[in-house]
């Protein structure tokens, strides 16, 4: 068995995810930056690995490219089972699930690097039309999500009771990118309150951006 | 037990898919349309069912709420295992939900009625630049999609052997939602070929948007 391979980026949200998962499940791997901004990602070499040129890529011990960041901690959540990222009962693993795809499916990929630079070439869009329209789509699923979470008895320390999950990992890695846009986070309290006990967990840290390999 | 109830619209791709895997599944459910165009999603009495105002929503038997339409259809098929929905491996799992995910994640949400009329009513976008701003995202994904199904053999008749699941699910609806917008399918034949393959299904052609109550 070969180790596993993770091209990846450390500012990316979605690389961001699979890190967490990795780092909770102590599954050791290589780590191979692709620096997105430069358009790394973009060129044959890694077009060979992935030919959808996107960040995250992992490639498992024996030798097969997994892409698709849920895809991805699904995989590793039913290789390593412990400590299980989703919940026992069909019901909770929905749960969990719609709260994670809230934020994979509503707002990152609407506010990713590739949609951001269309914006500009496309539509001329400004530095301060491109943080608008950031904000804008994390606002539209956070003021839900927040209301979810709140209405929720299920919701406990984490977003489904209290040990971290899927779910975590996506809300995690979306406010942490949040940061880099200034969202104002006054309006979701719970959402601000599960991000502060993500991190005050050793596997979060260890994969935050800043403290990866290329962080700049 | 209540009956089940989608919060549907015909045309929605998303509400499209959870469709398709109701009839899979051989399950009854209460149809419940609102007109996304006219902003119905959007009044109170929706938000007061769904606080995030989109559709697809299920309510199960049991009255719980469900969205995102890749949560829902897994629960479904954990629920009602048969015809199972993903395959019975890891591997295999983790390449279905690849394969459904670089349309679900990658495609559709930068392509969704409230994305491109943002584009429209922000940066003064036409008829046809939104036109081409979905045929690029399209193609973006639709490239890579077919080379990885090209150079696998776990590709048959189907996106991963030959019986129909989850990928075939995304595949199938993203394709029907191509032709509102002239996307050419010459480059894409393994693609074509497995949407054709899924519209000799009758679980397919009972979803789909042109056979729903509030089609136009």
């Amino acid at each position: 068995m070969s180790e596993i391979v993770l091209h990846n980026y450390f500012r990316s949200s979605t690389s961001y995810r699979v890190r967490i998962a990795l780092e909770m499940k102590g599954l050791d791997y290589s780590y191979v930056p692709h620096h997105l901004r430069h358009g790394e990602h973009l060129e044959p070499p890694y077009r060979a690995v992935n030919p959808q040129g996107l960040v995250p890529a992992l490639i498992w011990r024996d030798g097969t490219l997994l892409v698709q960041s849920l895809a991805i901690i699904e995989f590793l959540d039913e290789t390593v089972p412990q400590p299980p990222l989703l919940p026992a009962d069909a019901l909770g693993r929905a749960r969990v699930r719609m709260l994670a795809q809230m934020i994979a499916c509503d707002i990152h990929p609407v506010n990713n690097l590739r949609v951001l630079t269309s914006l500009r070439t496309l539509f001329g869009a400004s530095d301060e039309d491109v943080a608008n329209w950031f904000r804008h789509w994390v606002n539209e699923t956070f003021e839900p999500l927040e209301k979810i979470l709140a209405d929720s008895r299920e919701t406990g320390t984490f977003c489904h009771g209290d040990t971290p999950g899927l779910a975590d990992i996506c809300l995690a890695a979306q406010v942490a990118n949040n940061q880099r846009f200034g969202v104002d986070m006054t309006p979701y309290p719970i959402i601000s309150r599960i991000y502060d006990a993500c991190m005050e967990l050793p596997a979060f840290v260890k994969a935050a951006p800043k403290n990866q390999p290329d962080a700049e």
